[in-house]
């Protein structure tokens, strides 16, 4: 190989993935603190997974083709190793974890868990194929009381991380509610379950998209289907009109009162027995959460279904109410930043019998952009005080200083960078957001004083100021060397 | 597929990786968060890249063979896409990040980073094929005060996480000064520096085992090669006695001062220029780190090289000198728990041109467990207060009480299994560690008072106490109902 041919590698992130940087990364490891502290205070426990499972332990995505990769990251070692796969959710690994560990685990097993996820799936805006989530859920308890917790629980997070009582609601339905709804369309049979299977999932998934579409595009769903503005034609349930009456119905239960939805939900579930048992699922949670003080912040939602096959019983919601501009100053809504529900049936995969199972999973980007744009009046997070060099043969003078600070709470670093060209170190100060610049030169030092240097109100005069106002400088303070620390935290307190 | 006959998943984690629970995840969250926050103290700025990187951007483990997969776990989806990896460490996807956006960042650019890696290598008794890593660099900075600031910020954050002065050594050296002695033994030569290329990897393999292998063992390794106990030849650098002499020398070469150290130093290098830079550069360091205040826990030290190959002038150690006792109460060192270096050529790769930078890696899992063996002693992490359900139509009342508690700071939580056997709930208690329960059945509730039972002092009692003693029961209390905070923390503070 002659050794200038050598193609040398793009630094690139690979596709779909992205970096984060500065206040990116910790802005959301404080919000996940947060977050943890509260789930730990309810009594749920810490647990860490690897990021690697085997495909047959996530399950969904079992090697039925060559290569078993759809929607996850997967490969395999050798021809008589296992597939092995980066995890697509905290799930599944929370099921595998149960059935493994379960008769060391307490009964019932609350655990959070928070981290990254990877998804094999065409990237898009905003989509990237490595995002954070953050679960809490209840393991080996039947009772509808732990849902009821898990609702209080997610109010209390929100509250936590900063969004206010009255900006958010938790909407709680019933997945035992549309069943029972179903039965009475006609469209579950309990005797034979398995017949219209597609046709209910057609109606989960047609529900699920009510914000979007609309009341009329929701009965096209149900109905013989729906073309979008595109042309595409996406099949309906073929359900009769006065079938997906009853439906639409179901979504618009909503009334005044948790009494009146309730009331109003009975009537819709007819005989269903099903239905009956979905609905006092409903009250007895209603009445938990308003004995807890929740009355004003969760309800009961018949329009809530979310999309996943796999919720058994409650499912629930939590919706941001307020509303912010975006960097147009156009209108923008949050909605839905964390969802879950009851799922009895992830742990029997492994050891054959049910497990009881109910969680929530925190949207941690949508959240935490949500409080971004909230706190985006506040200032910027400021970078650390510079302190330049004037005289490199005194690097250790320059350290002592930056110690000073840093022992007064204040982050502080040296300029590391060739120090010849001061206009350097102003660049570069400017480019990490530092507020405060710190100057000792060698006459300085002999005057036993530092030059201080107010960079906020310095960028702020250098952009209003005339040519007059510039000169007197009133940016820049000189002080006694051992007055530092109280210049400094004076400016900043200014800024 | 016949329903019964569907073979179930196994529900294991994959070979060499493992699951961590409750206080594992928070006492690393913990130290974690501590060194992150001196970190942003001395001006470094956090960075989170993904978990995937291309195989080519990470190198060192090009496509040279049919699957490039050796060390990392590495995969392909199509013939026509990159070959993805998992980061090993967290120094490759930093270079990648530099060279990417170069033009973006300050010069110089400080970093920390923490998060887990991945290693694709046969695991061992307590090694892992994921674990943790927690990273600080400086990049663009070629003023050895950099090094010097990297050694000081190390110190500060050893601290921070608990370990006392006086309880760890910062050791320095320079690469510079051990190609010094190469030179002056006759194994560099400054006009080729491609001869002799596997006799130097050979000698800074053998002085890296000095530690393990003793100065005889070393000596056998320069000369012609070495047996060990197993009868495995390990062949030798082949040096002739002077030239071992000089090696040997060299490991050896620390005073009771650092002037002595580094005059012993400069008789070794002889006239080798690189050797005196090398000395100059570790006299800088020195001195900045004696003018902070860290002359007694920073030394110059010769015998600490580093095994990795790319370090170009300074190396760094950070050595705990505690002694702990382990679980069979055998003494046990903890030894080295961080270590880094200057690296001049990772960002070349991408750029064509060079970009001096320097760092330190800290051992997470090492320093945790020093950590947790000098806390053994410590009382164990006690679980939440658990509010045991004596009638479960008043979930309500139930959770009434835990929520009082958690507003207190309690961290505490309601029995969500079937409350139906008190027993059961007892053992749960037992099970998750809990310092105290709550019991509140009709009769209480009539009298408007609580039981509250001191598990601690009780399982204490359980195990030392006569009949009669047992009988008197003093581990519980009844306390009036609105008294059952107050109650709780007095039992908290008593265990």
């Amino acid at each position: 190989m002659a050794k200038d041919k050598v193609r040398r590698p793009r630094a690139e992130t690979p596709k779909g993935f992205r970096d984060y940087f500065g206040a990116e990364v910790t802005a959301r490891t404080e919000m996940l603190q947060a977050i943890g502290r509260v789930y730990r205070a309810w009594g749920f426990d810490a647990l860490e997974t690897s990021a690697v499972e085997t495909v047959e332990a996530l399950g969904k995505f079992l090697p039925d083709v060559d290569r078993p990769n759809e929607g996850v990251f997967a490969w395999q070692e050798h021809e008589d190793t296992d597939w092995l796969a980066l995890r697509y959710d905290l799930t599944a690994p929370l099921a595998r974890v149960f059935a493994q560990y379960r008769n060391d685990l307490p009964t019932p097993y609350r655990r959070y868990a928070m981290g990254p996820v990877w998804r094999n799936e065409k990237p898009g805006p905003g989509r990237f194929r490595q995002f954070y989530q953050c679960d809490a859920d209840t393991v080996g308890a039947p009772s509808v009381a732990a849902d009821a917790e898990i609702c209080a629980m997610l109010a209390s997070a929100l509250e936590a991380v900063g969004i206010d009582r009255g900006d958010y609601l938790i909407r709680v339905n019933n997945r035992k509610v549309l069943n029972g709804v179903m039965e009475a369309a006609g469209v579950l049979d309990p005797a034979d379950p398995s017949r219209f299977e597609a046709e209910r999932g057609i109606v989960l998934r047609a529900i699920d998209k009510l914000d979007r579409l609309g009341e009329a595009g929701v009965r096209a769903l149900l109905g013989q289907g729906r073309e979008d503005e595109s042309g595409d034609f996406t099949k309906g349930a073929g359900l009769a009109e006065e079938q997906a009456e009853l439906v639409i119905g179901f979504t618009q239960a909503r009334r005044d009162t948790a009494e009146a939805t309730l009331a109003r939900l009975r009537e819709l579930v007819g005989t269903s027995a099903t239905g009956a048992e979905g609905v006092d699922e409903l009250e007895t949670i209603a009445g938990l959460l308003a004995a807890q003080g929740l009355g004003d912040r969760a309800l009961i939602d018949p329009s809530v279904v979310r999309g996943l096959g796999y919720y058994t019983g409650p499912v629930f919601e939590a919706e941001l109410t307020f509303q912010t501009l975006d960097e147009k100053g156009r209108p923008r809504q949050f909605g839905s930043v964390a969802g879950g529900g009851r799922y009895d049936d992830l742990v029997k995969r492994f050891t054959g019998q049910a497990v009881p199972a109910t969680g929530i999973s925190i949207g941690v980007d949508r959240l935490l952009a949500a409080l971004q744009a909230r706190r985006a009046q506040a200032a910027a997070p400021a970078g650390p005080v510079v302190v330049t060099v004037m005289d490199r043969e005194r690097m250790a003078d320059y350290f002592a200083m930056a110690e000073e600070l840093r022992a007064a709470g204040i982050r502080a670093e040296v300029y590391l960078g060739n120090p010849k060209n001061f206009g350097n170190q102003m660049k570069y100060a400017d480019r990490r957001g530092s507020p405060v610049a710190v100057i000792e030169g060698g006459d300085e030092k002999a005057r036993g004083v530092v030059q201080i240097k107010d960079l906020v109100l310095g960028a702020e005069i250098a952009k209003n100021a005339s040519l007059e106002e510039w000169k007197d400088r009133p940016s820049q303070v000189e002080a006694p060397r051992d007055q530092l620390v109280a210049q400094v935290r004076a400016m900043l307190e200014g800024s």
